[in-house]
């Protein structure tokens, strides 16, 4: 989509994803929109197979992290939500257990399922009634059920689906149907086309009183256990409780198939590349570059500067250790030393436990002629690093440009070397760490 | 998706992916299964608003190849499709005809659209009948509707609408709803939701007899044309002509979001990486090494090896004419003669005007400690020739390696370079052309 992203600062879907670690209240501004409160339920017990793959879905990993995950995070970073029930399959217990632990996810409490969605719902359900004694679980007035299929839930639409749940008894989200439905014969001719206008996809999340909700679970038949799709249609027909629709943005959609699989990874990866941070040193051509850099970048992505990343008393800005993109400019020969207390300060931050973090080790060289045994040894030394810090999740590359007086020149390098460092941030290509880019 | 994708030979969407150029009959198995004419109308006025883009959908680029130009393609392939009719809007009329002429599509006729979608495709359909001077265009007995948006049509789904269509006046592709469909009441809450059993989407490819669907549009009232969605209705109410349902493959979806043009993107450079040609020379080594790769890569693709890439009389094995991902040993030094001359050969194919051709230069060094001017030199000689023909659609890049008798290392060193030749073919990343990797 090279044409596209040109133009593109950000994609429009999803408009805002989740870039920061869970619990950070930073990034929960509707946090005091919300005195009541609220669990979140996820049944994840599905087998995935209608993506031809081995492994069920929700348990697929982007950038080695598990789907699941994604969506835990999208739920532990809203402050308002207190306790997120993954209801699993007796065989994932133990892969839950893992990622969990792997992640840092802190809210969850995990729970077996049953044969069914609805199942595995009530039994998600019934730990908070069967909690009095775990000081971890909040029964709450208003539960939401989600899939551990959909990964880029917003906070501000969640927040529009709670209180609807409050209001209403019963909230659910809906899209606009992207296909004409049709009835069929038995005979498989086509018998009449509904009216668009009139029908909608439901989707997730749904929210209900808890009460509500539960109630309906009592009262469920074994067809309805069996068969039944839709919570929605259970609190109607036992609770006499009609739920409020929401229009749900695009980003809500469900990953089903292998080209889901394809497109939350990409969208994963572009929301990861929207800022980066160049640390600059206070060498005079290394300031010029990073100027030059921010140029041609800022067309992509929003890039701050710092000009060392740890001040006189050890502590580092916010933008080097909030950020997934870092640029390190040095000038003839790399610091290893200070290198690596940068890659271990970026090791102790929740960052790559969430996603890798790219390092790019950009090497201005101001001998009009680059020496070849220095390079060699400069690579080297960046391939021992790359390879330390790579099970840690952080990714580093090298980049080596030549600095020149003949403008022209100079712009071509500086374009060619922010087209790879672009490239490098948003591929974040594991199996090319370690690798000396040159310009 | 790293862990998935280890297991998986090749994505089980699609599972057939026309990789080969246009009008190769051996890619038309089914060519001698239908004797009657077939064309394809294929309305591609949209605005592609849903995306968020400036560029309408149908015309955003992948691989430096819009999405139209790979749909047009799926039909061009196809023996027995005589004519594909595009409708577009007259401000991409231009921008068309290039697309045409630059990825060499050879069965398409433009027309200017109407106003709604209906109208386009009446325009599409009378041209066959406008057309009595015009060789190029035969009336069709069965005529094909498609989106433009749907780039991953195979040939034999093709084949069965098209025989539907001739026996029952009508047919259309459906899918099983992926959403639970609900109706609404005006106040927004739920009314009732559908028995998924009983109803399906309708997609894309429909196909009808000719004359029908033209008497259908001829018979239109002006509201049909301002607000009808569905040919299928138009034929059913105008001509009693009940369309024939038949359930189609996932790989019909519509690319309707941004999370759609990634996950097709990412589809596309999946399937050009299912075989790959090394070239292994004669040298012992080179051979060795091939021995090795092939056994690393064989988890991920097919490798084809060829000791040379022409024989002696100037031609060349099939293998590597079409072959999207070339692998070419090189040791101790490479010859850049050969290396032009080959790179020559591929781009007079028809490869390249399709997509982009990998050409990964590997070169094996004897000694078990590698010269740095050497080194150096062999890279601005890949620099230079990487970025001429990146132009003509190939990438090439260079990759690095030490022979050694130490076992492990060996190993080492083999799986390292099968890594990264691996994901440079999947990437097909043109902003890191040119470059040296160094295993």
């Amino acid at each position: 989509m090279e044409a596209d992203r040109e133009g593109l600062h950000r994609p429009t879907d999803p408009q805002s994803f989740p870039l920061r670690e869970a619990d950070s209240s930073a990034s929960c501004p509707t946090s005091e929109r919300l005195d009541f409160p609220v669990a979140v339920v996820l049944p994840a017990g599905g087998s995935g197979e209608r993506t031809g793959l081995a492994t069920p879905k929700q348990f697929c990993t982007f950038l080695g992290r598990p789907l699941i995950s994604y969506t835990i995070q999208a739920f532990e970073r809203v402050t308002w939500v207190k306790n997120i029930v993954i209801v699993v399959a007796n065989e994932s217990l133990d892969l839950m257990k893992n990622i969990i632990q792997k992640h840092g996810h802190k809210k969850v409490k995990v729970v077996l399922g049953g044969p069914t969605r609805h199942r595995s719902i009530f039994n998600g359900l019934r730990v908070f009634m069967e909690s009095q004694d775990d000081s971890q679980l909040t029964k709450p007035k208003v539960v939401v059920i989600h899939d551990a299929v959909r990964p880029f839930m917003e906070e501000e639409f969640l927040l529009k689906i709670a209180n609807a749940a409050k209001e209403h008894g019963a909230a659910g989200a809906i899209r606009p149907l992207v296909s004409t439905v049709i009835a069929t014969t038995s005979e498989g001719y086509l018998d009449h086309s509904l009216e668009r206008t009139k029908y909608r996809a439901s989707e997730m999340p749904q929210a209900f009183l808890f009460d509500t909700i539960y109630q309906a679970y009592q009262q469920c038949t074994e067809y309805d256990f069996e068969f039944g799709t839709e919570c929605l249609h259970l609190v109607l027909q036992y609770c006499g409780t009609n739920a409020k629709l929401v229009e749900g943005p695009p980003t809500l959609w469900k990953v089903t198939y292998i080209r889901d699989l394809f497109a939350a990874e990409s969208i994963i990866k572009e929301n990861l590349s929207q800022r980066a941070c160049v640390i600059t040193g206070v060498h005079q051509e290394a300031v010029h570059l990073t100027h030059c850099l921010q140029k041609t970048l800022a067309q992509s992505m929003q890039v701050d500067t710092v000009s060392t990343w740890h001040g006189s008393d050890g502590s580092s800005p916010s933008t080097v250790l909030e950020n997934y993109n870092l640029i390190y400019i040095s000038v003839n020969s790399s610091s290893f030393h200070e290198i690596n207390k940068l890659v271990e300060t970026i090791g102790n931050t929740a960052l790559p436990v969430l996603y890798p973090v790219v390092l790019i080790m950009m090497h201005l060289s101001l001998s009009e002629c680059m020496s070849f045994s220095k390079t060699w040894d400069e690579l080297s030394a960046i391939k021992k690093l790359a390879k330390e810090v790579k099970e840690r999740n952080i990714l580093v590359y090298g980049l080596l440009l030549n600095y020149t007086k003949d403008a022209e020149k100079w712009n071509d390098a500086v374009e060619n070397a922010s087209v790879i460092a672009l490239s490098l941030i948003k591929d974040r290509n594991a199996a090319l760490t370690g690798q000396m880019f040159v310009v």
